[in-house]
């Protein structure tokens, strides 16, 4: 299995997530405080809807970010909070959207929002919830982080549709597929990464670095969720294995399987990817062919480059904070958990 | 019919918008030009479904009152051009949306969009556009117009959410159908208008005043548009009646019917609107029940005290440009057109 080689390293398997809580526990009761605030209104199915994905938890990685980098150099925690829940925000519609998009079934163990208030209302608060993350932005007064989230926005708009038209098609190239993750996933820790030294008016150079940080640790993350999507062992943490698959979504262990594949594989690829004509033991045989080409493990080492360019992009561990040290260790439990 | 009693006055009916169109082409050519290089991405499907509904034309009416309100008051014609072409991306993310919430099949005389493209594109590239529309008033750079139109947006969805809730509740009052049509249109119509005062660095009452305009413009249209749904000469013009009266909205005409309506009538609407269980003779039934009620007229009388408080905002007409007069004709043109 692709994870077990670095399992022997626990504590960057679960803690670094849980330090970075720990470190940043009041500003972060402040950025739930404002998330709470901001999702009213005199619609009652807005904070309803709102709250039931919200209050599902998620693991908050985007404004804890976004917290952290502003920490790092001292930036201005207030505006920080107001930041970081304007993330979230744009996260949070970005799901609801996404579930819509995708007719999800499930969200955080739970069952998806548009199942249980439909699509209509799902799509509308969604837009909602990005509307407030721009009025909390406007409420900040910074033209500069203004620009940051808009420009996120609309890449990660156009890596949603850019997935839409690569779903089914064994052409995606390795490349493309990089090109859609970056967009849809990576995009938005940069700029959730970025706005820390934009907070703490450090210079141009800082901002770019730590917008590198945040970028391949998004890389990174995706990576690893789209290999663990296929990792067995997460049957045994009540997750669904091989939703990507059913989709016929184009993620790296099918490009990597892809480039390997004799003619009768790319047969099997085409019935059940491109032509979506799925059997019930049709996940075990890709699983099995992932097995063959070790591209599971492939996919992992992919993704522990990217943990790799993520932090050469920070100030070095053995100078830095505790802060500092949970930021490194977050790439390595970004390529190295078991959910 | 409603709107015979005012048909003598055929220039208003047609000629506000074509003059307004004529005053400001210039500059609506600079707009086009604006809204078709931001519609553009490396992903096709987002020019080809954006262009699809944009090319299909609309009346740009929105963009049309941010040129006309910043000229007015001599404002900076070239930060006008950028955020009439942000409004009309908002009002066209708006569009995308609410097809894929209404189930729509047509649009502008056009296919939706969602069924050309599927409800996943749509959504999304309403996503982008509205991003889009962010990143122009970030280019533009004015927090104050950022704040209109991040305000705007939020309260919007808002609208949209509520009239989801008011679908099929025959306790709907004229109250909450006002706000309802306030929010998901006029308050777009209001912001459009405010930002010309704001480029023209004009005071915050003229600002204000401006901002009146556009919002008692936009709920007269929408009554009126609401009334003319009902209107069986819409057939004439290749348009469908009664699309509201199948989807169950309360509207001011069923609004003010159920009102004035008797048990059985009341049975009537209980059993269209609320259950939606129609027959094929029920919208004749339910115009019968406006006939008897004058209910169309009474609606048209609404649009029309609203879009008398809208001129009322204006400078007088006598005093005025052209384009002043023009506004004040288009409040006359909202609620004395055929379509």
């Amino acid at each position: 299995m692709a994870t077990q080689a670095v399992q022997q390293d626990t504590d960057t398997r679960t803690a670094p997530l849980d330090r970075l809580s720990d470190l940043l526990g009041d500003d972060m009761l402040k950025v739930n405080e404002l998330i709470i605030g901001n999702m009213q209104s005199d619609v009652p199915m807005i904070p309803q809807l709102a709250g039931y994905l919200i209050a599902s938890g998620g693991k908050r990685i985007r404004p804890l970010l976004t917290l952290a980098c502003a920490q790092l150099f001292d930036g201005n925690m207030n505006r920080a909070h107001g930041l970081a829940a304007s993330v979230e925000f744009i996260h949070t519609a970005t799901l609801l959207h996404d579930d819509v998009v995708d007719g999800s079934a499930e969200r955080r163990g739970k069952q998806a929002a548009n199942l249980v208030f439909g699509n209509q209302a799902t799509v509308l608060v969604g837009d909602f919830l990005f509307s407030r993350a721009f009025q909390l932005m406007v409420a900040d007064g910074s033209l500069e982080t203004l620009r940051i989230l808009s420009d996120a926005s609309a890449i990660i708009a156009e890596g949603e549709v850019m997935q839409l038209t690569t779903a089914g098609n064994l052409k995606t190239t390795m490349d493309e597929y990089l090109q859609v993750i970056s967009a849809k996933t990576a995009v938005l820790f940069a700029a959730a990464c970025e706005i820390g030294p934009v907070v703490a008016e450090q210079d141009t150079t800082t901002q770019q670095a730590l917008h590198n940080y945040g970028l391949n640790l998004g890389i990174a993350f995706q990576i690893a969720d789209d290999v663990l999507d296929y990792n067995a062992d997460q049957e045994t943490l009540g997750k669904t294995v091989g939703d990507d698959f059913r989709e016929g979504k184009m993620t790296a262990p099918i490009i990597l399987a892809l480039e390997k594949a004799d003619e009768e594989e790319r047969a099997f690829w085409q019935r059940t990817i491109s032509d979506k004509e799925q059997t019930e033991d049709d996940l075990t045989q890709a699983q099995a062919l992932f097995e063959k080409y070790d591209t599971l493990n492939a996919g992992m080492k992919m993704a522990r480059d990217y943990a790799d360019k993520a932090t050469a992009s920070l100030p070095p561990k053995e100078k830095g904070s505790a802060l500092c040290t949970a930021l490194h260790d977050l790439a390595a439990f970004a390529v190295n958990r078991a959910y």
